[in-house]
């Protein structure tokens, strides 16, 4: 048969990206507690590909994917995308993934125990040398600092979203992040709180007004400080309880505090 | 050609439902302020299929839909049910529709103006007689008894979705619809608050706290006492700002009360 | 402490769904060829509330989950159903989870195996009796009859979804309901297809054009022929190459064939 | 009342972008056939705050929005800009709207007229200069060339979305860079199709097998040739009907073709 991929091409054109998206595939993860955390995830795989070749040869990447029996292992990624290099020919190569984590938590009162989603994703891109993002969406309650300051009593919050992105030069745990963002937050989310622990977060939340401002520069200073990150972005995306739209922050990687 | 849709179809089984989905339209729709409005739809279409045809002639949804030159006016869609009734000749058809549609509200104490969106639905069905259902979703802010009750200050609050979906025997605006969830909620929604209004919503939600289940009651009381309404559902959502889950809460049609 | 939830409820209207919802938990599902599959799954949870109660125990319900250890296997929802009625005095109680499954295919020439991922639903309902439906969504092939035989060559096709639900009385696998959508398809969908492969679907699809209508009808023949299966619902629903809207259709329970 | 948005902030932290997401408002949008064409906008505004401030004020956002009058005119995103970056004392202000909007087509044999739907984006931002993006993504069919060479008869297709990106430094209408995709693929799509006209779409797009990566090339020549584009990405996705993950390419910025 005819290698129509292999066929030159004449429009002088390189392409970027080329690959497959919105695969589905089962994933396991490092877990702080349980060693290994078993997951779904949804993968991009692609390549760049020169001027001078038609196609790429689609079937490869989930050959790639395939030759992990069932299940992927995320620290396989640098391993994985060094095949794709080879195997497809190119300079460049990436991999995208996106899976939903669970880490047990404990009510603040009662220590009832719940299970939390968290939706992470893992990134790599790789050149001549290898370059890695995660990133974790953290879902914690906002309490406007506004509304407490001019209300005679109460003041509205809501559930928000902080997105944190970060490079590192060590190793970090997914757990780490979370903490990140949850010990910034007016609360943390909890699925399971009991009465007297739906008294300690509602008072909690009260006590510790945040604007969506003051939430992504509270995650950044920690980022900041902590060594192993050497790139971020932080988001927070605010599902205001008044409005029908969302408040949004973000801050990008200055490291400005030396 | 040969007519392949209206080969004789030898299974036996009649199909309930065959036509278009996912299909987007402009259409126009009552306003009581601004008489109408112009919105964008989504727009289902189908019908029945006796058992010895083997296929329905798809594009003649689309052919009666466009016939409306480029905006379908929402009180049509009883005739556009008559004709799929009569050009496919079918003994049901069904039509659905789905839209925003935005009102302009006054802010509570500055009285400042700001557009609103709430999402519509009208679905109507015609076998001997047509039968309608008129349907909208209302973005309004909840705040927690128990919360409030427990703790010292302050009280977990959010924002939910109340959806409500009728059957009349007299013409109900989306306007009071709205307005009777509005009503019933620890606060409606606003695009624009100023300080003051921000002030004036908090403290009445504080002042009107609601459970999930108050507010599929207090909107079902309401309906109930609507004479114009002959069946309804009320369902409501609250996006908890304290969980990572929602809490819902469903009341349909029982027109209890004498 | 008050306990708001047991108050009085003056408003005379019984609740007819109140729980949680879109509920992130871990789950584990039956697999016919590797014994146990470890997946994700949303989650959603409620009972009834009678007319006298304010409110129910929210709480509740995450209790009950959560004394399954980070991990649901999909067989307790029955055990699960039994301890919502009682720890919730309800009447009524149902429990939903949705998860994503996956089965090895083997390519039809060169046998390669691959992943492909099927979206699943458990449902189940209690009140004096338990009623469970099972549903799975299967992405396959349609090529157009029409198309095929009005073109001097080719035939538009795309990529279909089949929606089966379905009561039974002995234990059916989710891989019997694919094998019944897959079987009835112009093609089965493969996540790896080498170009043996790729010739083999192509012509396949080719030689088995089948209108939305056929879809639905073929596999409700199957369901119709299985005596385990006592009450069914099929949807399809074709994302039409030549279209921007979808074809769709749903044959729902007839059991028409004696 | 305290003003607590102007607060000084001494986390040393200046923030990239803050502001309101994903509000719904009705919009107008230059038609090349009718003029103007009525639709309803997703809607992102943001400015950039200073390392001293610690707040936004969010309302002012909507005051300058709803000072358009229950409809925005698209042209008016520049004025827009000036008005957030002066009234929120900003160096730098966004504005993202994302619309749907309707292009009447005729059939490619009868002539049958039917309206299809693009979404499209329109993003500015203003620093000392603005800069501004134009995007719409088209729907189309692609088919095979692989599939078509291997297979005795037939060939796979699907539908595909090509989203395309522009700065420009003269005015271009969305029909156009539509028509660059449409005239790029195997077959644009229709609302409305009659038996001979899908006769034709199924004949034409056999004639004209694309890869992605050939849909991506082709459109990018075209850019590349167009002296008004001084920028643009473009992609293309195929929902292949062979698989149930996507293929996927993307071409930015060359403008390698003197």
């Amino acid at each position: 048969m005819v290698d129509i991929q292999n066929q030159k091409d004449l429009r002088n054109l390189p392409i970027d990206r080329v690959g497959v998206k919105n695969l589905r595939y089962p994933v396991t993860v490092l877990d702080r507690v349980n060693k290994v955390q078993h997951t779904v995830a949804w993968v991009n795989m692609d390549v760049n590909l020169p001027h001078h070749f038609r196609g790429t040869h689609m079937s490869r990447f989930i050959e790639i994917l395939n030759a992990h029996h069932r299940e992927l292992h995320i620290d396989k990624i640098g391993t994985i995308l060094q095949q794709m290099k080879d195997r497809l020919k190119a300079e460049e190569a990436r991999m995208e993934i996106r899976f939903p984590y669970f880490i047990e938590k404990h009510a603040p009162v009662s220590e009832a125990t719940s299970l939390m989603e968290y939706q992470c994703i893992y990134c790599g891109v790789l050149t001549h040398r290898p370059d890695f993002i995660l990133g974790v969406d953290v879902p914690i309650t906002t309490l406007c600092p506004c509304s407490k300051e001019m209300s005679v009593q109460g003041a509205h919050n809501q559930r928000s979203i902080v997105r944190i992105r970060v490079r590192t030069n060590a190793f970090v745990w997914i757990e780490e992040l979370v903490e990140y963002a949850e010990q910034s937050a007016s609360s943390p989310l909890y699925a399971l709180l009991k009465r007297e622990d739906e008294k300690a977060v509602t008072e909690q939340a009260y006590a510790r007004p945040m604007f969506v401002e003051d939430m992504v520069r509270d995650v950044a200073l920690k980022l900041e400080n902590d060594k192993r990150i050497v790139w971020y972005a932080v988001e927070s995306e605010n599902m205001e309880s008044i409005h029908n739209h969302d408040a949004y922050a973000r801050i990008e990687n200055p490291k400005t505090i030396p």
